[in-house]
């Protein structure tokens, strides 16, 4: 058995979730703090790779020893999050932890990831949101919210997201299957909320700046079939900020 | 006419509202860029001093050109807030500004304040919590919450509150009129809030490191009365860190 550990993080200071040659990840700090507890080396898998900037609620990454698939301890998993956290800096945390068979893979396994996106939408900027969401000074009025909904149902099912992935990445194959898709407005901030089996290289930004440019006037519901038809990046928004962005659940 | 401007910060960087010889202080700042936007030297008079680390959701204070009452400017109240913010660090901005009389004073015209405190309560800290709360691991169940909220009336109305008075302040009266506060649940925060016509120096702290006690079971709300008509500080709860603690709201 080893341990799946589910962890939060604020991204800010972070070059990412994986371990980079240049700029601190989340992945060498939990590192640190798992070689700390255990006593020994440890490989920790997460569940995919966020970029710099980009925050989690509930990351979830497998523990075990160095080349090994099983995690030789006699911590219960209850106490797995207090005791990985003591080591970690005050912008991440585990919060909860249980075992899994070895043979469980934290990122093939997934069958859902869900995405959250937040704008903060007032004219003057908050000092409590600073590098927590994307600031949109101009008032998005209730009926372009709808518009925004209507956009984004439209993303909902199985699709060719080519359109919303960066340029010059390459996968096998651009096809997703969105579950849920929608965007709902809580006091200043209107968060975008996306679940799917699967991402595409920068799909949410994109998807969040196509969103927005339909919020915005620039694009009209009825356009997002033929952009994501068009397989052309070019027709969809831009690529929104990582700091609004937050890994938020992710279902195995 | 001057200016009366609301403003919000994020306290953590600062040692307090009002400037002090070490340390930078949000007012100083609040100089810095009315003197940008004003092209003079200007009087921002605070409507309370916030201690070091204590934060603001709405803060007022008024502009007026240095050694006089009134700000000669031909900018727009409503161009104030993108003005000024323009020239503040990210974790301060104003948001909202209007005109008031020459003779309007900011911290002596104030009718009622409100203030905030923030307490964390889940097991394992967060990250996006950091500075902004004060972490209660151990869980407060619903029923503790309601005797909080028994204890939280009991402090409604006019009472002389020595008892959650920092020692060593001096006063001409301890009596203050408390018109509101109640403790209530928002997912793992717990916010105590609490209005009234003045506050003791370090009083909502001191009230909510109170509250909390009852919501330990280390007081019980019948416990208050006796506590408030002591005009004892030992009797009293504990002051929590400024770090969990929000003027909220400034009524003129």
């Amino acid at each position: 058995m080893k341990a799946l550990i589910k962890i939060s993080y604020l991204g800010t200071d972070y070059c990412g979730y994986q371990v980079q040659p240049n700029g601190v990840s989340i992945q060498q700090k939990l590192n640190e703090a798992a070689r700390a507890v255990f006593g020994f080396d440890c490989d920790i898998v997460g569940c995919s790779r966020t970029d710099s900037g980009v925050h989690a609620n509930a990351f979830c990454a497998t523990v075990a020893k160095k080349g090994q698939s099983n995690l030789p301890t006699a911590i219960p998993a209850e106490r797995l999050p207090l005791a990985m956290s003591a080591y970690l800096p005050q912008d991440i945390c585990v919060f909860a932890a249980d075992w899994v068979e070895d043979g469980f893979h934290a990122r093939y396994d997934v069958k859902e990831k869900e995405y959250i996106y937040r704008f903060y939408n007032r004219t003057v900027r908050s000092p409590f949101e600073e590098n927590r969401s994307a600031h949109i000074p101009k008032p998005i009025s209730d009926d372009a919210l709808q518009e925004m909904n209507r956009a984004s149902a439209k993303l909902c099912g199985t699709h060719d997201f080519a359109a919303y992935m960066a340029q010059g990445s390459s996968v096998k194959s651009t096809v997703r299957t969105v579950t849920r898709c929608d965007v709902r407005r809580e006091g200043d901030v209107i968060i975008f909320r996306i679940s799917a089996n699967g991402f595409l290289y920068n799909m949410v930004r994109i998807l969040a700046g196509t969103l927005l440019a339909v919020g915005q006037g620039k694009l009209r519901a009825d356009d997002i079939d033929k952009i994501t038809e068009s397989r052309d990046r070019t027709l969809a928004g831009s690529t929104m900020p990582a700091c609004g962005l937050y890994l938020n659940r992710v279902i195995y």
